[in-house]
């Protein structure tokens, strides 16, 4: 075993990297095992230096982050600050002078996955992310090792466990969403602002990530469809129960059945109670992949937290070491299948529409020619009638999202049509 | 991209075999994109060379499989001949003569791991297996890389299709083993000599395997203790239903308490219902994995057949690829940790015990005090008269399998006790 250490500078030192710096520590002789060599905590770049932090060395700690990466002795920068700015530079930095990266910034790669990517390559270095996407769950090293000699055609999973959390506390008390919200925020699931978990950008960003690396292909977040999960009420999951369903936020990547394009998408979908995805629970996250040779596997597990993504983290920086000690570099980004990415709009897919209607006859003949004229198939109806209104429940057959859409359109303005109560897509079939 | 084939010798040409030849010949533009270089299949060793083999070039076929793996230009020799000899010598040879390997050979690499990860390690090449554990469910790779910064405690999983198939028919329908047996049999789940799978010989090889990885320690086969599942009836499925369980085949691999120990075990166990291993169904395979820093991981997937397992087989044959255009290994055997291996006696898990009784007073009495003098301390007690006879389901708390064994031999020995029917470990609480 070689004696003289790998450097690690640590750019941030909050939940996530404080779990790092105590496992390195804690684990130096089985991190020095595993990986061939000793590794070295050699500079920590925190934004509030007088934060106490236990169990390290304060003569470590910087506020430059910029001087830390620019040492040139550093073999791996793990970045995990979040967000675009400072990391991304501080990555690019990190690169040209000669280190390589772990990162867990979901954000910033599915912004900038491929300039990042391309800045590694220049300087023969690393960047490895699995902390990004589902924490710990071991996801992106099975997509581009493990399947690398398959064909994905799809990717649907939980990816985000703060609106599990809340949908699942709706689906189990009856509770409303900002019943539910509340008590994710209160403990400690859901943020003060929680806009980037129920809105979905997180699990866009996810997407975007599994997406480029299922398909071989660059997928930018503004490339994924994206719908919130705020307007799910507790009528949709009565709805859902009803077809023997509970609602999910899903991210999913789809190759299209002539494998010529892929869609990524983030939105609410009714899923059957029998499929595994429905039984996950509480702030859990799991991914189901389906592929030509593999069939269909799922990883499961802690989507997030302090220690699970630590462990996802550490990962990354023993393969990254043992591959500065070979002087060799791991898989970079793969985009040549360069597919084309379509819109929503081309998904197809299946949906349940609740319409408040007027209760009286026709309404039924007149709903579904509209249906029909817009080619959507009708699966099943169900009508039920209070007060001289009435709730008419469709679920479609399998149709484009574009034709939904014109469908619900045409919809709005019958006169029979009071609203349209809700839409939405049923998953997992 | 480099225009210079990688040369692939392939030993064997059965179901997973044919599967390799079929995809790397379908697939072989998306391969070398992967790997960076195309690669060419060079030889297929065969036993019989007659049998028509679809989409294999006659020419390659050849029945002399050492001059195969003796040709001396072969980058990677893929090892799907199974069992343990002529697969250790063609994959020693290979090495001797400047190859990297893939198998998918359990029972070898179980037996022979060690000296056969010292042979890659003596050329320089690499020793890939994920096809060997689970099928196509990647599990080698998270455990030996994506994991490689946390500590692994448990590794708990089904890992033999064929009687997670049985099992799951007794379950469902009321069956006995042999009624299930034959209906696994009909369908092609089970094979004519079905010994390897119900004595749990296939399963106690991939637990060596796992619990090697898992724990950074050489386990040999002998070192896992194996029950088989033949004594399974349909009345200890009841009794697992009256406890909100099933029944699963299980393979166990745990470090103890003190870390300073590990074991292996695979027989059947009660779990419970609301385990996640409880709801894999047919033919599946699915591991849990605990850790430190990550907490409950779950793998689930095929865990057998032709296309599910060349997946797996695919992967490794990219990664491998990948390190020989690097100049590089990836991760060889890791086994400093060297724990020692502790025998059954020294697991500690629950029990649920069927006795059949005289059915009389003070025979609770009796069989209270043999459990109380083992040190094994009773969760619950359950009675049940029936002309004359009784039955008795004691359900122990933690206990050790000495002192279970113990209790059992003396509750042999008493007069009132007029056999015992069943004992059950209870998993996964």
């Amino acid at each position: 075993m070689r004696t003289r250490p790998l450097k690690v500078a640590l750019l941030g030192c909050g939940v996530v990297g404080s779990e790092v710096a105590r496992i390195m520590t804690t684990h130096a002789d089985d991190l020095a095992q595993r990986i061939g060599a000793p590794v070295e905590l050699t500079g920590v770049a925190v934004r509030r230096p007088s934060r106490v932090r236990e169990g390290i060395d304060p003569g470590l700690v910087t506020t430059d982050a910029t001087a830390l990466v620019k040492r040139g002795d550093i073999d791996v920068v793990v970045e995990v600050i979040g967000g675009i700015e400072p990391a991304r530079s501080l990555i690019t930095t990190a690169f040209e002078h000669g280190a390589s990266v772990v990162s867990a910034n979901k954000a910033l790669l599915a912004q900038d996955g491929a300039a990042l990517h391309a800045v590694a390559e220049e300087h023969g270095r690393d960047l490895y992310y699995e902390a990004a996407v589902a924490g710990a769950i071991p996801l992106i090293r099975p997509l581009r090792e493990s399947l690398a000699g398959d064909k994905v055609n799809r990717v649907l999973g939980i990816v985000n466990g703060t609106t599990n959390f809340i949908l699942d506390k709706m689906d189990s008390t009856g509770a409303g969403y900002q019943e539910a919200l509340d008590e994710a925020t209160a403990l400690g699931y859901a943020e003060a602002d929680p806009t980037a978990d129920v809105e979905a950008f997180d699990a866009a960003a996810k997407a975007a990530i599994l997406a480029g690396i299922a398909f071989h292909t660059r997928v930018r977040l503004d490339d994924v469809y994206r719908e919130g999960m705020t307007e799910v009420t507790a009528a949709d999951f009565a709805s859902a129960k009803e077809m023997g369903c509970t609602i999910k936020l899903l991210a999913i990547c789809e190759r299209a059945a002539d494998g010529g394009s892929v869609t990524a998408r983030v939105h609410p979908a009714m899923i059957p109670l029998s499929h595994p995805l429905a039984s996950v629970r509480g702030a859990y996250n799991a991914v189901f992949v389906e592929s030509d040779a593999a069939g269909q596997l799922m990883f499961y597990g802690p989507g997030a937290g302090g220690a699970p993504t630590a462990s996802a983290v550490l990962g990354d920086l023993v393969a990254v070491c043992r591959n500065r000690l070979n002087g060799a570099t791991g898989p970079g980004e793969s985009a040549y299948a360069a597919l084309p990415v379509s819109p929503m709009g081309e998904v197809v897919t299946r949906y349940h529409i609740s319409l408040d209607v007027a209760d009286k006859p026709g309404v039924l003949a007149q709903v579904a020619t509209v249906f029909a004229e817009h080619g959507v198939s009708i699966d099943t109806v169900r009508q039920q009638g209070k007060d001289g209104e009435a709730s008419l429940v469709v679920v479609t057959h399998r149709a484009s999202d574009a034709s939904l859409s014109g469908t619900v359109e045409a919809l709005r303005k019958l006169d029979t049509v009071r609203g349209v109560a809700s839409i939405m897509r049923v998953e997992g079939e």
